[in-house]
């Protein structure tokens, strides 16, 4: 199809698909002479995805590079790929050596520790904000919280598709679709299931 | 205390407690003559309290306004309050006047369902935001979620200070930052354990 029927089917304007071209995120057309190019379905799958990555996950252009560069080339560890796909997005938490609170908090629950893992910063800076408002992570809310997140991610990563023949595209455009759209759902159901037991207990 | 000792215990510095006192957020201190007043510690602990809403949180003086306004005068309902100083917090969704994703995952969890709660419009948007990105929430992720959530739910409600003789103070407190500050923490424990799942399937 030409540039304005791609416009038409993906719903993006032709000058923003001009745009991604220029920037590179968005593969060229194959060449139908000097002025023209032909796109075809995956120029569609790709302009979805940098749709949701800049207006659902609001994910800045170099940003996107990163994780479409991943997903174009995976390489041969799909869980250092994923690591470095999700540390695309923020929150971007300030780099340090150590980490003294995720650190003491992963260890405790046993999960695998990293100071690498771009989630440990993010961590142990929600951690010093909690300490800071004089209401730490306790233990109990710690084994509460992560069991609880733990079971969450097992779903999560249960419905991760797995690499195929044609690549880990797939699992990597899950994992931060997923990872960045599904937090707002995780913080909504929160919050209702706290109204939801608040409801219970002071009304009755 | 005057308030130059005020900002020496609390951190704050003379300006930003006088930009306080003029917008109404924090008591004046017990008059001394024309131009001294005396400050305590129940000054310290709001100041303590305006800085976690500022700094921690990022809420906009406006919001702090009708958080400590509930604070100081909570009204009879507890729950209806809890709800009014939540809505204060970001993400501020738009109003409409049906949620249907919101109200349709609501009941299938058999939680409470309100329109009027702040957080149906946060969820009805951010389900809105996956089924754009073509990762609809299915019956079988929001069962692990609503299920995981509730049961974090329940921990958080119950470590809730009981109304006391001096009001609802702490109890909104608590609310107010324990959805603020802890949402961080759950969406960084959140990343974790993703890493944790991955790890233990594909690193063995």
């Amino acid at each position: 199809m030409r540039i304005s029927e791609l416009a038409g089917s993906s719903g993006v304007p032709v000058a923003t698909i001009k745009y991604y071209l220029r920037e590179g995120i968005l593969q060229p057309g194959e060449s139908r002479g000097a002025t023209q190019a032909d796109y075809g379905d995956a120029h569609v799958r790709r302009l979805r995805l940098i749709r949701s990555l800049v207006d659902l996950a609001g994910l800045p252009i170099a940003r996107i590079k990163t994780v479409l560069e991943l997903i174009d080339h995976p390489g041969d560890d799909l869980f250092e790929t994923l690591g470095t796909a999700i540390a695309a997005l923020p929150p971007y938490a300030p780099e340090r050596v150590e980490y003294p609170r995720a650190e003491a908090a992963v260890r405790r629950l046993g999960w695998t520790y990293d100071g690498g893992f771009a989630a440990t910063a993010q961590l142990d800076a929600a951690l010093a904000a909690v300490e800071d408002a004089g209401i730490p992570l306790t233990d109990a809310r710690l084994d509460a919280y992560g069991s609880a997140l733990h079971h969450l991610a097992e779903f999560d990563v249960g419905e991760m598709p797995a690499p195929s023949s044609d690549g880990a595209a797939a699992a990597i455009e899950y994992a931060v679709l997923g990872t960045a759209l599904y937090e707002p759902v995780v913080v909504g159901l929160r919050r209702l299931a706290h109204q939801d037991v608040a409801a219970r207990l002071l009304r009755g």
